[in-house]
């Protein structure tokens, strides 16, 4: 008997008649012989409404007590799929983060899973139910309520599957898989069947939105086959699996896009040891994640250094940064919200050289400037003028994966 | 140092704007030298959203899933309290029921609290925290999240003041304390300033809404002094308290009135060993509450039997009845939902005979017909045609408490 883990995100869950739905969906393949594991997110929508009821007392609302709200969230949504199942006279019982002891750390609003108590879950499983869990939640050693960040369901359900030693875990979404590239930019993207963990966290981390990057870790720690798949259709979805040898054989699996980024350049900061770390040290500190940085010495000391942030966190970033501009004898600073961030992702790069000059290329042919470049083994990003982003997918799509290519 | 349990009701929280004046009540009651814990129940409304979406999914919605979803109304507000407490610089800690492990047997959406895990409160207490409690919640022996009922928080802070051994439990409400009778009903109507748990326990049963009738036997069981009294004002309000020798003074402390009953007679049924049985027994299968039964028995060896049972139950109660009809032999069957229960109550009457004769005068020279009549150690209650209700408050209140009676 295969016991499978499924997920469903809070657009899955997001009303009456969707729960309702999700019920059937759960109620049938445990009919055709599956012990099932489901984790739910909160309504679409009720996330955001509890994160602003809470800023309606504080600007910076407390992190612990904020949690304890937006868990109530999932805590909703377990219990009415519960009773949707029973409903159909398929026997369930929701649990949450404390009952089965999803163990986190204590970082408040992005916890880590420790460890998880299957015990309960197990003996609900043998009595012939259905087991409904809280995503997104936990509890510290001290039975503090922890959430694990957005799309912390994702990594609920990836870990479950893993300590319940799962035939699989099926993501289910809104789209029907993970895709070469985004449809919505490129007509010939088309959906992967496999797709190696390694590149599922670099299309993650570039912009791929399908799955939350700290479930594909958890995921490929652990080796669970994961799929992710439409809740609204029965199609074979992605499956993420181990990197397959066969998978070296294709260069570049995907092409993303991010416009979720702006650029801050200190120009001419004469060029010391420790340079960096008065930098970035008070960014850190404001919890501003930093994604690329690059910096080139010049002839006369001094060094422009440029690094990307998300959007939202500019002008903070910003502000920082001004204040210490006079400690650091920079000319100046800039900074460009217009940029998009292109990458193409493939574990065939480990093994196939002249990727990356191939790709200037391509966007040189267009006359695309290149305004930073970084790089992972299976992975290249470029930062280029926002105007020119789609542009530059399609043309990438078609280089490297094209309309037959191997996927 | 005193420790106050302090108890907010949905309305007292039933916004932002309340929820912040809550706030800023406890960390004034904080300033003035207190250490504080702080229960509240869910925002007004919030409870009867939450069980209409349940009633969205069944008709009859599982017990153990309803209480998950109804007890995450009280998460969000023991956060949000804690938020507002810590924008005024109030260093607060929410707890819910399993964290401060509520322990409660396992009657679902009815529990009975067994016992509380007091070391997280007392640790918070020392550091200078007000602890902020979900009332209304537990968990039971194995973890699952159970509720008290409707009005469960007054308990939850009863058995935290009774646990902790506070100074005092203060039951903050929407009135300024318990009244002789209902100023809507009588202008004579005064606050009493003491009453025993016994008093108080007669007068909830009987129809006065003011205190869940659990919470006062919890305080009678731990002598816990509650003090009963108004979120809107900070005038004294009434303390419930451990029976005095002057309270026997006073025949009647209170006269309550309630019209949610309605009353069923089975007619001229064959009187034998064993009839109450059944045709109460299916009625206790079906979770109704009986509350007075009257039994005459006549000359021809059959029997008038009368029983009251809640408004909202009778056509269920009715039915249960009809089916038993013919087995029971009975002539016919009668319900009347017309009617109200009028009370007084008064430890006076253990000592003092004549109250019940007195009532019934006043009532007689008012040309008010009483159809039952049933009596406790310290209670009359009388069922009259409910068009008499307010009239008979008003001349039994005149009687017994009058404009200056001693209170």
């Amino acid at each position: 008997m295969a016991l499978l883990v499924q997920k469903y995100g809070g657009t899955s869950v997001g009303s009456v008649d969707r729960i309702k739905r999700v019920a059937a969906k759960v109620a049938a393949a445990k009919r055709a012989g599956n012990d099932l594991v489901v984790v739910v997110s909160a309504m679409a929508g009720e996330t955001n409404r509890l994160l602003a009821l809470a800023h309606e007392f504080s600007e910076m609302p407390d992190d612990r007590e904020k949690d304890v709200l937006l868990a109530s969230g999932e805590q909703v949504s377990v219990a009415l799929l519960s009773l949707a199942l029973k409903e159909l006279g398929q026997p369930a019982r929701s649990y949450l983060g404390h009952q089965v002891r999803i163990e986190t750390d204590s970082a408040y609003g992005r916890a880590h899973i420790l460890s998880i108590d299957s015990t309960k879950i197990v003996r609900a499983l043998e009595a012939g139910e259905v087991v409904v869990v809280a995503g997104f939640q936990g509890v510290d050693e001290d039975d503090n309520i922890t959430t694990l960040g957005r799309g912390g369901s994702d990594t609920s359900a990836v870990a479950l599957a893993a300590f319940l030693n799962a035939t699989a875990c099926e993501i289910y979404t809104d789209v029907e898989g993970v895709f070469t590239t985004d449809p919505g930019i490129c007509p010939d993207a088309r959906k992967l069947q496999r797709i190696s963990y390694e590149e599922m966290i670099e299309l993650a981390s570039t912009g791929a939105r399908v799955l939350e990057i700290r479930s594909v870790e958890f995921a490929k720690k652990f080796s669970v086959p994961v799929h992710v798949r439409s809740t609204f259709s029965d199609v074979e979805g992605t499956w993420l699996v181990d990197e397959e040898e066969s998978m070296t054989d294709v260069l570049v699996s995907g092409v993303t896009c991010d416009r979720n980024e702006a650029k801050i350049t200190l120009v001419r900061v004469p060029d010391r040891p420790g340079l960096a770390a008065q930098i970035f040290s008070p960014i850190a500190d404001s919890h501003i994640v930093v994604d690329m940085i690059i910096q080139n010495a010049s002839e006369d000391g001094t060094t422009d250094l440029t690094f990307t942030v998300p959007k939202a966190d500019h002008k903070k970033a910003r502000a920082i940064v001004e204040s210490a501009l006079p400690a650091l004898h920079a000319k100046g600073i800039r900074v460009d919200t217009d940029i998009a961030k292109v990458s193409v992702v493939g574990v065939g790069m480990r093994t196939h050289a002249g990727v990356a000059a191939q790709m200037f290329q391509v966007l040189g042919k267009e006359g695309i400037n290149i305004e930073m470049i970084s790089t992972s083994e299976i992975k290249i990003s470029v930062v280029i003028d926002a105007k020119y982003a789609e542009l530059a997918v399609r043309v990438l799509h078609e280089a490297f994966i094209g309309k037959q290519g191997k996927v």
